[in-house]
């Protein structure tokens, strides 16, 4: 089974969901140590501007996934 | 009850607010503890560059809030 | 009265204006204090990147604005 | 006159001039001192990043110049 | 033949590979000495903030090729 | 002769290459100077960050491109 089996959801907020899991799997796959992801964690977690990119990155992916269900219109 | 149920709104405004909205809820899962939260506010909403980064995020949320009610036309 | 009535201005220039606006706005929710804002201004103002990073956000909300006035065609 | 009538150019290289214009046209609104933008100037025009960080701002007013003119189709 | 002959995927799954590829290709064609490239793997694949600087770049190529393929609808 | 004579290629590959060029040329307005730029090269080229930048300036360009060229469809 695919992690991405589709851009369709049956709401906004599964889309944001999506628009989330879209930018920690671009992370994943550059870095797949899951041991190395888990050390950052607690950096970037409490650094806002690191939370501020990271929010950039969802806003992106969201924008794609919205377009993919014609904004839940 | 969701918390985005719909990316319709009634006036451009209340699309900005929906815009900003946005941009807090991935910052809030990304961390979900509120203490963490406010620990950063005085570092960020007292940095230049932090603001303008936020602005950034904020202005990308809205481009697809935007296209979601067809720019209120 | 709102401070975003319209996306829809009468010309590219006034669009340009509301794309500045809709970038300070989104600073001033995120910081209301008048005083902190300006107290930052020198900072900014006087660094190129800082600068820069300013004229991306504005860049991100014409795309918005003008899309809105389809161009101004 | 204003110093943005139009968004409509003849030519693909005028929609790029004109993107480097509106990326220089919010840093002139936010720095409106000459002075100011000319001391900067040394620094930015020689760090790679800042320029990089330039080169995005025009990317992003390139695209909504482009769109504008239909990409010059 | 091409390392890039289309934009068009069979899946969502295969449209993100291709939104990574295409960010690692504009590093190489930047930087094409593959040992120089490795050297720096070690640093961003264990720096937080660089890895959501390289999510950001992936969710942008996403958002190309997810348009390219109808958000496979 | 135009150094952007149009933003059509022949195929998907001329088009990312395309968006190096839009990204290179701005970079060359802003510091026209060749010595200047080829003294920086050794420095972005070998940093991570700096890498991920750029790469994402192609990006947004590729967009374009891609958009104009209706995705080579």
């Amino acid at each position: 089974m695919s992690w991405l089996p589709s851009l369709q959801t049956e709401t906004p907020e599964a889309g944001f969901e999506l628009a989330i899991k879209l930018s920690r799997m671009a992370v994943k796959i550059t870095q797949p140590d899951d041991d190395a992801r888990n050390r950052m964690r607690s950096d970037y977690s409490n650094n806002a501007d690191s939370l501020t990119m990271a929010s950039g990155v969802v806003a992106a992916n969201f924008q794609t996934v919205a377009q993919a269900n014609n904004f839940w219109r």
